[in-house]
């Protein structure tokens, strides 16, 4: 019952010419968190996940909103909670916040495939219950 | 009454380790699509809007589904249409095909927006008519 | 005896906050170039190269000038020579400019490569002989 | 007399379709490494230096070599030490390594310059002296 933290510096390469971070690069953000959390969170690292089971959690809906500008040099913190765990795919949510102010709120729909067979295929066991771990009752209480 | 139409090939750089497009790449050519219809179909280059305007026209809001992957040297061709033009906002629906086969569906909601004062502003009253252009009636019929 | 061009439109993606191209993007540009060169002038597509052959060419020395910087909306012109041709390498130039100005120039080494057996191998014939046709008398007479 | 270090763990979306990082990503991480020497090395973050003094520190030229592929969840550490300061410029130079191996060597001139002249400048002298910090003997006696 706990969310996942991680925080990014806005780094020079991902602001546009208007000084503010460029959307495309919060996507990246967003996978960089979701790849941590895979690593430090559910002790699933991607090296392991792609190059050795040969599966991947390709995400397959997002929505996204972006509340106020991040600059250069602003720390954001991605916070990753789960909403929903189905047989091969989980519903996350995750903000980006500094400090107090919200920046970004995504809403990602993660699905387990194999990309051998190019097929989705159920979450193993262990997996799922690490999931759980970050399933929280105020998410599940949305009723969503 | 007309959609955007921009095709593009799936390069290298575009793929991941599943050799299949990462998302957030798709997102960069959702971009590149709508700076282009700007500066072809709209008739106002980002170098003008952004460098001697000083304005801007963040993404504010942003829905993606990914429907099937795409893999390096396809041609997708995306199809942009307007669904809705507010005061300052504009609502885009922009669909990612190969061939017949639909890959991926995005509707975001762009603002414009000063890079001076940092708030939102009317659209020109010339950008608002040619915008109007590219909204389709099988788009506005649908009540969305 | 000729030389592969290509034109690329600098996008808003490519530039930072100082409204000029952020350089690791220019090697993007630079690899974008390679690959159609790969493609339409010596007929191997990498969709080919790599997910068919399970072959690649990596760039495995590269040095980079830039000259002058590029701009937002800027059309650069890359322009690609070979210099040498090795039994599984290749040396390439290329400048990138601006009409009559030159903005970056490029020299890299490729070297033709298994992904399976992570080993250089040979250029196949009918490639080098391909190749040959953008081996310019100009670069050559160089004696680099 | 020090060398600067940081370690980057190698992201999924850093690798190709080969599975091994694709070159552009290595400049990104290079670029990411200089602008966190200058925060925490010279104590000049780059918010400051861009946004405030209107600065930069463009790369002018680069060269670059791959010694060995690098993998998904691979750590690289990058050591950065200065070759020479000059008046408005300096030569950096970056080792990349996992472990032992060295996987990449860059060898890059950066040249302070101003955002609003578009030309270089003095650096400041308390910068000057920072840098010289990092100006390893074992570098300079190399007579480059």
């Amino acid at each position: 019952m706990t969310a996942y933290r991680s925080d990014r510096k806005v780094r020079f390469e991902d602001c546009d010419p208007a000084g503010i971070v460029f959307y495309p690069r919060y996507f990246e953000m967003l996978n960089a968190t979701v790849e941590e959390w895979f690593e430090e969170g559910l002790d699933l690292p991607w090296r392991e996940l792609v190059l050795e089971r040969r599966n991947g959690v390709p995400t397959v809906h997002i929505e996204a909103e972006f509340l106020a500008v991040s600059r250069l040099g602003d720390v954001l913190t991605f916070t990753l909670e789960v909403e929903k765990i189905g047989r091969s795919s989980a519903v996350l949510r995750v903000v980006a916040a500094c400090g107090d102010e919200e920046r970004a709120l995504f809403r990602l729909t993660l699905v387990h495939f194999s990309n051998e067979t190019f097929r989705s295929k159920p979450w193993p066991e262990d997996l799922r219950v690490r999931m759980g771990d970050y399933q929280t009752e105020s998410v599940v209480s949305l009723g969503e």
